[in-house]
């Protein structure tokens, strides 16, 4: 398919976060084309063979990661850039050596033919294979549903809401012959401020945290969406006040996800023992302005609704009476991408790093989640229902990881085996020898 | 459960094989004991802060692999020693520092209590929580449902049938939280004997393939089970005909083991088109002879019920005109564990290698499926229905990954940080630090 005869429709391009979404795309896409040039991600295993072994002879045996098959990829509507039809989840499987076939997300067409233009042009000017990417737009089901069951289809990535990405899974699992989805499906993003930082500054926290609960107008999966704060508070709280009452009106991707935004925030405000600090109100097509709850950790642990994810500007303070409140919270709360902590110099963070920990992908320090650095240590996973797999990433160059397999060569004549595991190392890759890593030849 | 209490019933231990997968046992455990005691299992991977980076400062994360949680692994029949109460996966499972569950399987329940007294006296004399190990015996159903659907459980092994690991499969799958089950759950292994190996060595082989076939009565899930021969085979087959004949009768894992497989060859000898050239007779309690069946090329495209694997003494042979039709039938071949090709000095065997390469997990030259080597390089897994995930292993230290998750730390302070991730590395494990591999502190 073409998909550049259609580029020239307007772009649903997004203000917000697109230009640090743009940097995103570019970085991941230089990390993993730095990570393939370097080669040594097939993680080559080499284990020499001994003849005079004893009870049996030992053989020569050699692994390494091939490509997984073809992978269908469903575009993100929150990330048009960096994790749509260009982004984490091609780049991952198109370096592991897999073709893609990317579903596009209806809320941004535009956008998506432009990327797929650039690619498949890329594609033709390197005399690449064709078939190795394609674009399908659509918004039915039944597309999404036909893609994860095609029999070749080996894996799946996914960005999006928990209802979908579970229907998904499913899908997936439930095939004759079963391929992993990895779903990443948005979470409660904890963040935890503890009285030592209250003190030495509540203010730049309570300004900081604003910042990140409205970057992108609260659509980031890393959205800080649940503030644990023990003892006085009240500056802190009237801080963050202000500053979610002084934010703009914000456009939100699109109208289906404001008014699912804007019913769920009015069901938190009616909530008894739920303190309305700032009330969002839905404008035009697609805006809506922030708002703020307060609550009890009592209420909290009483009340299910609160520990759904409200996609969009909205943050729900939960006030604790202490540590332990705070951990009798962390453990309502399912697996989320992130938790975060805020320490003042004196606090002693170590029974909230073990509250925490269990229940997230990442933990952040005196910082904010919603930035996700794309690098090799990044992990932008987490438990069910963050993610499909706590044992994945989305985000940095462990996420080859996720479209690959394992394959192992016994006594196998050298011309025969692939390049990486090749006794003279034609690649120059680094590799496990005998236990050892080095990048020699044999 | 103090299940040595139970341990003086008299063993159900297995003559054939049993010596080999001892060893195996013990290898494992040393292997995997060498790699907790080296520590870089882990994967500490450590990118550093740049404060001035341009247009956002770069934050310093770290990652690392953690236990996964309580794993339930459901014990082998066929492995009693290396696969069962104290095998492969509760090794890698509490080499990565999980609690294991063992669902000991009902055919050795002797055999699995011995082997879970001898755990529960090491966890006592060296002080650990009783808690890291249990083993449960019966043989319901609902006892490995009620397993696997535990709201802690958080990973699954198995080996075993095909209908047993799909059912505990898609349990897994549609928890509320699904979790992996890794099934290992046999297949056909296609052993290729291209036509310089029948000149050069076709008695040889035969020899070796018939050892192979017969070892532990045929009940290796590595088992050579379809066997391709291009051109002149006739004596080639005479050979392992002879062999198969001068066989002694085996005494099976179990009568309904035997049972099923005295079923499946004799519907097998009811096909028109196939040649029984050595029948397996049922003899005493769960004895049994081997069989050998001969058939073409066309046949096995056209009957479906030939590529159902027969778990016991028995091969099929299929004559192939040459490497297409050898291509042919392994196309229809589904995923197996291994893929075997004999090849002679002057055989070219790259197009046969890319016939099978993609639909196993280890490919050996020149040798026989049936040992499986204990080591940093092994797969012992390969693509449905071999098992539910073709990037694991069941055998060798790549295990361990199954049972893990990814963590990673942004900006944590670095007393709070677990050990292999502190600066001055006081583990002393080899981590990657920007990028490179190193053993040295920050």
């Amino acid at each position: 398919m073409r998909c550049w005869s259609a580029a020239k429709r307007k772009p649903h391009c997004r203000g917000r976060g697109s230009r640090a979404s743009g940097a995103r795309t570019v970085g991941q896409l230089k990390l993993f084309a730095d990570v393939v040039r370097d080669g040594s991600w097939v993680e080559a295993v080499i284990d020499t063979a001994d003849p005079n072994r004893q009870p049996i002879p030992k053989p020569d045996v050699r692994r390494m990661f091939k490509p997984r098959g073809p992978v269908v990829v469903f575009g993100a509507s929150n990330f048009p850039f960096a994790f749509s039809v260009l982004g984490g989840d091609t780049a991952s499987a198109l370096a592991a050596g897999n073709p893609v076939v990317v579903k596009g997300h209806p809320s941004h067409p535009g956008t998506s033919e432009l990327f797929a233009g650039a690619m498949l042009a890329a594609i033709e000017s390197l005399d690449l294979p064709r078939g190795l990417f394609a674009l399908l737009q659509g918004s039915s089901h039944e597309l999404g549903a036909a893609l994860v069951k095609h029999p070749l289809t080996a894996a799946v990535g996914f960005t999006g809401s928990h209802k979908a990405g579970r229907a998904l899974f499913d899908l997936g699992a439930s095939r004759p012959r079963p391929i992993p989805v990895f779903a990443e499906m948005g979470s409660l993003n904890p963040l935890i401020v503890m009285p030592g930082a209250l003190r030495e500054r509540g203010d730049a926290i309570a300004k900081g945290l604003a910042a990140s609960v409205l970057l992108g107008v609260g659509q980031f999966c890393t959205k800080p969406g649940v503030i644990l704060v023990m003892g006085e508070a009240e500056a802190f709280v009237a801080k963050l006040e202000d500053e979610m009452k002084a934010s703009q009106p914000g456009t939100m991707l699109n109208q289906p996800l404001r008014d699912n935004f804007a019913q769920r925030v009015a069901a938190w405000g009616k909530i008894p023992d739920v303190t309305v600090r700032v009330a969002s109100k839905p404008a035009g097509y697609a805006l809506i302005t922030a708002s703020l709850f307060e609550t009890t950790a009592d209420v909290f642990l009483r009340t299910p609704e609160l520990r759904e994810e409200a996609f969009g500007p909205a943050a729900l303070l939960v006030r604790c009476g202490g540590v332990e409140d705070v951990a009798r919270v962390l453990r309502v709360i399912e697996g989320s991408l992130t938790g975060t902590i805020h320490k003042g110099s004196n606090d002693d963070a170590r029974t909230l790093l073990a509250a925490v920990e269990p229940i997230v992908g990442r933990v952040i320090f005196d910082g904010y989640p919603t930035g996700v650095e794309v690098g090799h240590a990044m992990v932008h996973g987490g438990p069910y229902p963050a993610t499909t797999d706590p044992n994945s990433t989305s985000v940095g160059t462990a996420a080859i990881r996720r479209f690959v397999r394992m394959v192992a060569y016994q006594n196998a004549p050298d011309a025969l085996l692939p390049p990486a595991l090749q006794n003279a190392n034609p690649l120059g890759i680094t590799r496990t020898f005998n236990g050892q890593r080095t990048a020699e030849r044999l």
